[in-house]
């Protein structure tokens, strides 16, 4: 293992994964080509590939998942369009506002009515215009899911419930894109193939440098139009990159690996009911992201970190995400570190469980 | 009067006011300037006129309210910028999206938990970071008020609540803009002068064409340095103006008028009880906006209308703004119509009185 | 005459004409409504009037020529499209560059190859590509033309060579935007109908406020799918008013006196000649544009003030612009202050005649 | 080699290199860490050395040159800035526009009065304001170079000339950025450290995946300040990448051959005297470019391609680019192979030297 902090337990994020031995070996035999004059044949093979496994017609690889969200916002929106998105997605939060001030999409926001990160479809239906904009009126022309949902812990979005929502976007004209940075997770989580997770959606991104391990990349897939125009935006970013079979060979890799998250699943689990046997309010992990109340996200983790436990914060909570880096005993050893953490520190008083994870309680 | 359906009472908005004689005759005999090249003087004392009214250094006149929150935006935020701004507000969701487009803005929308358009200072803190955004964090750098708030039926935001917000905002290090194209109104109801409704914004813009009932014409307020560059900004999309005095000189004319805008106040209560006594869920309207929940707005205006009286729907319920160029007797006319709609029309089953009102209740 | 500086002789620009008596009086008499909810009837008869006489089908009445030349950009370039323009056009150095940072669109300027302002068929024809652009390459989507062109001096673009341009451009698949901020300058100075310069242009745009005398205003027009478009993209640049009807009213006023820039047309002549008798090196005006060469524009234009005289500087050069409130008396009166400056002001050395005018003589 | 039409002598570009055994080697051994939340070791260590070969304080890692370009034009410009740049550089013709739609320039292109691809200082200082910018006037606050010049046939700027124009831009208030995608060529036909060219500029891109043979991978250089800002701006295009240390160690590998890019020089002298000879108009290549005028770019493209020589096309110019990965055999082979086609194919008939290579020569 590279990780030059040997001692400290990293679950910070899942894009902490590093490439292994197998995957820096493919990557030193990948077969490659110039990817913005012609085809490089892995970054071609990995495309098809990932086209494949979500069932759609074509795709294309991005350097982040970042940018292949803002590839699709751009494709999607036109100026000043407005687009329905779920409270506190990555897109919305995470994303330094290129959603709107590059895409140029004003955002609606929806609340998690149906569950942590599950918007009903009867709110999207509420903004359903009863008729075609007027030339004065917002334009709501889109509607973007995250499966799953990060800020909502790691939540699964079922795929009868997403295709409720799909389906009540058709009915108000709104085309539909799918945030899945951590796609693979809902459906290891599910027990359905991945595809299961695209219907009725117009685009769809996924991750392969997150629980996957890859060390850089994202893929964009949707119609063969679609992505002829998003090799465009792609180009207009700067994200066209020459040998990227390099990176594509570790892609096909990862792409092999989406049944192993089911251990970053069990490790999630093991932590969540470690937490809570501390008196914790956490959830209840249901693929790889524990979030925690605490008092001060921001003062814990520094505290926290003393102690060789990495974590992070997100819309105010402790997040820990468990990955393929960081074993089931190592998790253990976490929770022995946050509980000697606890034991020292008085003044470490905890929330109550949020009103959030009662809805899924 | 200009009007050529006078049959119809039309409280679609106050936007709807023509120029009387007195501002024609303003109109016709102002002294003007290419205010492009250099100032036309009667723009210079409007602008003059309206920094003074608002307690600010300079003023800057603007052909529309849109284009005066428009340049605001675009001077407070950078690209990626986040701003914080009352769920519903006009910049929000009248605005085509622009502040999110064009000023490269994303909104984080604040619930109205301190009264109908009015968020808390807590929800405001909620949002305050407790250190700089680092390099991939969002940072959110303004707050956007309106006072009043259309969507909330023209609520109006006391002085005290407002110096909070403010306060909270300058300890968090945002700028506050202020969209006060019913500050008058506001001002009024409150018996206080318009400046007492600025203390501790950034920049505050105020119509001339609403309630006033100039034909033409927003003002934007702030500093000396702040104008200047909105001067650049307004010339950037198109609104500088060569003989613009024209319209000044009815802005002039219209700022005599701000204390009859109570006489507007006395119509909409007027309405409101005449609306209740036939069982209507309304607002109890501290300015010149009547709400009404309806089951569907679209449809009951279209059938309103077939009775002469013209009304607008804003965030599904029915809209009725009262105005200079419908008077008191009119009011009481409009109500009598709608008793008469209300008997001959079966199909219209009022809802109930929303939670947002009874809050104010 | 309202203007203060009664002694002055404003020849900086046609745009400091101010309304008169019967422009001031159709203003004060305007039937007038809510030009953003529904229309004003004098805006609409307005738009009407243009469509016809520029030969298109529809118009829009914009607060100036920078906004109604940003919003046909905006309407046509997509976001990287790449557009040609003649070498110092309005559009590329007196709009604050907003067709580039709003519009999105990259200039390619044109040489003005076939005289001063006119650009050959043969430079467009060079650009046109011999395919559809790559995935990766510049797509050229745009001719946009200026007729009369400010900068060459108000140089008229014949119809016949107008015709050959915009042929090419069909032939490379390139829409055609027209500036004709000064259209009816170069109507006049050609003895045709204005429609006869909208050949083969997908849209123009016109001003009122310059030559014709109305205080604000310009007019917009294509086919009926662009104005649509083009009032969304008016309301969200803020430049929808509310009762324009005043100001359509003088607009409706200006447009009877299209024939009277004859008039400024000769007291152009008139100053040229005059110039050039005192040894300056000047264009031959076609319209009612003189530019001279001076070594220091800036410097000079402040000496002249001194004088009575006003001008103002383009491209290095001092222009004199002609116009309805300077009569021919006062051009004579502001050639012997100019004889009397140079008599005076020992450093006032003349530039040759560059190339540019040359090319006409 | 990976290359899959092993037959053919692809000279479309230097971009087309791959990586060979020692890069791929460091790759498999990198070490890494997520570069989006900490540093990644080697990424940084990339960072330094470029940082350091160019004598600026910092530098920051980029997925392709065109970001590279992009981030440094978001920062360096305002919305509606000018910017002065050789006619036909790369950030003007091959970058879909994005400085103008994203970064929000207005280009102002600069004639090579100096030689190809230089621009003259007086043609820089013709344009410098003799006073600050008024609010209507475009503010030209932005010089870019691109040395070499790509289109001008990998054309070398000298240290001294490029002094002189980094001076007047300093005179003029004008910041400097330098487009350095090939900037090793230049410092290696010079026989000068690449810091000797960096001097007076704000900003430097250079390249790793052409020349010198890296898969992926440009890096931006400034100060600190700069650096700091374009870290965020990267990460809003998705130009932050996770395990970035792969791509670095290619990067490293390939600093360590700028020296061998003078091979690439001596092939493309070899190639265009050898063009020459057979009586074609080409460069004296000073780098690793050359261009031969021809009647019909795209079509002579399509029929050498059937000798499997493989060539681009570039302002209307033929362009053979020489590079590691075609020896100076294989150039004499390609030169037979031209023979041959030249042989076969009756329509090839050669332009005439264009004037702009007569200044050179």
């Amino acid at each position: 293992m590279d990780n030059p902090h040997s001692e400290t337990i990293d679950l910070r994020s899942d894009t902490v994964t590093a490439p292994d031995r197998r995957m820096r070996n493919a990557m030193a035999h990948a077969v490659v080509g110039d990817n913005v004059l012609d085809a490089d044949p892995t970054m071609a093979e990995l495309e098809r590939t990932v086209a494949s496994l979500l069932g759609l017609p074509a795709a294309l690889w991005m350097p982040s998942g970042t940018m292949a969200n803002l590839v699709a916002m751009m494709l999607h929106l036109r100026r000043g369009d407005a687009f329905l998105a779920p409270r506190d997605v990555h897109i919305l939060v995470d994303e330094l506002g290129t959603a709107a001030s590059f895409a140029g999409g004003m955002p609606m926001p929806l609340a998690h009515d149906a569950g942590p990160g599950r918007p009903s479809p009867a709110s999207v239906r509420a903004i359903c215009p009863p008729r075609r904009a007027d030339y004065n009126e917002l334009d709501v022309t889109l509607l973007c899911l995250e499966n799953t949902h990060n800020a909502a812990g790691g939540a699964v979005m079922p795929p009868a419930e997403q295709a409720e929502l799909t389906d009540v976007a058709r009915e108000c004209g709104l085309r539909v894109h799918l945030d899945g940075a951590r796609l693979w997770n809902a459906a290891v989580a599910l027990g359905v193939p991945p595809a299961a997770l695209t219907g009725g959606v117009d685009s769809v991104q996924v991750c392969l440098s997150k629980g996957l391990g890859a060390p850089v990349g994202s893929v964009l897939a949707g119609s063969e139009d679609f992505i002829r125009r998003a090799r465009r935006a792609r180009q207009m970013l700067g994200g066209g990159v020459r040998q990227g079979g390099i990176l594509a060979a570790a892609g096909l890799v990862a792409l092999d690996r989406i049944e192993q998250l089911a251990e970053d699943h069990e490790k999630a689990r093991r932590l969540a009911s470690g937490l809570a046997e501390l008196g914790w309010q956490v959830n209840q992990p249901e693929t790889n992201i524990v979030l925690a109340e605490v008092p001060d996200a921001t003062s814990a983790i520094a505290r926290l970190s003393r102690y060789g436990v990495l974590a992070s914060e997100i819309a105010g909570r402790l997040r820990f995400v468990t990955h393929r880096d960081v074993s089931l005993p190592a998790v253990d050893d976490a929770l022995a570190r946050i509980k000697t953490w606890l034991h020292a520190d008085e003044s470490m008083v905890l929330c109550r469980k949020s009103e959030l994870y009662q809805v899924k309680g």
